[in-house]
C-alpha cells in the first residue's frame, strides 16, 4: 500500500515538474513584439518596386524599395517573402514645382520636397524573430535616422493584417 | 596688264573653290538632331533619382532612375553630366487603390497603375552625337517597347531647354 501511495505521489510530482518546465514555451508566444530599430544599410541603392502618393494626413510621395532577395521575390511571384527580404519606403512631402509649372504653362507638376516626419520606414523579414507580427520586423526613422517608438510600431501590425493574403505587404510592383 | 587679270580671276577662283570646300562645315553645324530608338539595357535595375506626380493632360506618378554614371553625377552634385550618363523616367496611370483606401478609412491612397502611351523615356549623353540637343539623346518608347516617332521627340529639347542651367534636367536628386 505504502508503495503504491509512494508512487503516486511521484508521478504527480513528476507531472508537476514537466508543467512547471512547459511553462516557459507558452510565455514564449505571448512575447511582447520585437521591432527593427537600426537603418538596413545600403537602402538608398536599392531597387524600386513602385511609386504611391498619399492625400489624407499624410500628404506625400514616395518610393518604395526593396532588397535583392525582396526584389527577386516580387519578380517571381512566390509568396511569402523568405528570410532576408527587406522593402523600404521612402516618402518625401508632395510639393508643387513652381519651375516645372512655369515650363508646362499650367499648375500640374508635384515633385518630392522635403521630408515628413517619418520619413523611412522598413518591413524586415525574420519569420521566427518577428513571429508576432506576421515575420516582418516594422520600422521607422526620421530624417536624422532616430527610430521610432513602439508606440507608434505597434500600429503597424493591426493595418497589414488586413493584407495577410499577400503576405502582408500592400505594394504591388509594378514592372 | 594680261598677268594682273590672269593673277585675280585665279585668286577668285581659288577662293570660290574654298568657299564650296567650306560648306558642307556650316552645314554640319545644322545637321537633324539625333534621337535614341533603343532601351538602354538594364535600366528597370537603376537607383532611383527622385519620384514625381504630374496632372494636366499626363494624370501619372513617375519614379526617375539614373545609371551608375548619373546617380554618382547627382551625388557629387556637379554638372555637366559626363557622356555615358543616362537617366530614365517609368509613367504609370496615377490611380486611387480600392484596397488601400479601405485600410485608411477614407479615399486618400494613389498608386502605380497601368501603362500610359509613353511609358518609358530617357535622356542619353553624348555631347558629340547629341550636339543638336544639347549633348542629350531624347527618347520615348511605350509599354512594347516601341520608340517614339521624331515628330514627338523634337518637341523634347525646346522645353528642356529652359532648364539650360542644370544641364537641361528638371529632375533633382532627393536624398
Amino acid at each position: 500500500m505504502r508503495r503504491i501511495i509512494f508512487l503516486l505521489v511521484a508521478v504527480a510530482t513528476l507531472a508537476g515538474v514537466v508543467a512547471l518546465a512547459a511553462a516557459p514555451h507558452s510565455d514564449e508566444k505571448e512575447a511582447a513584439p520585437i521591432f527593427v530599430k537600426t537603418i538596413p544599410p545600403g537602402y538608398r541603392d536599392w531597387k524600386l518596386v513602385s511609386v504611391a502618393h498619399e492625400e489624407g494626413q499624410l500628404k506625400d510621395i514616395r518610393a518604395i524599395l526593396g532588397n535583392d532577395l525582396a526584389i527577386q521575390t516580387y519578380r517571381e511571384g512566390k509568396l511569402p517573402f523568405p528570410d532576408g527580404a527587406i522593402i523600404g519606403r521612402i516618402a518625401w512631402n508632395h510639393v508643387p514645382s513652381e519651375e516645372n509649372n512655369k515650363v508646362f504653362g499650367r499648375a500640374q507638376s508635384f515633385v518630392a520636397g522635403s521630408e515628413p516626419a517619418w520619413y523611412l520606414q522598413f518591413m524586415v523579414k525574420d519569420s521566427k524573430k518577428y513571429e508576432a507580427t506576421g515575420g516582418w520586423g516594422y520600422a521607422q526613422f526620421d530624417k536624422d535616422g532616430k527610430p521610432g517608438p513602439d508606440s507608434d510600431l505597434q500600429k503597424c501590425f493591426p493595418c497589414h493584417q488586413a493584407i495577410k493574403d499577400r503576405d502582408f505587404v500592400f505594394t504591388r510592383y509594378t514592372p
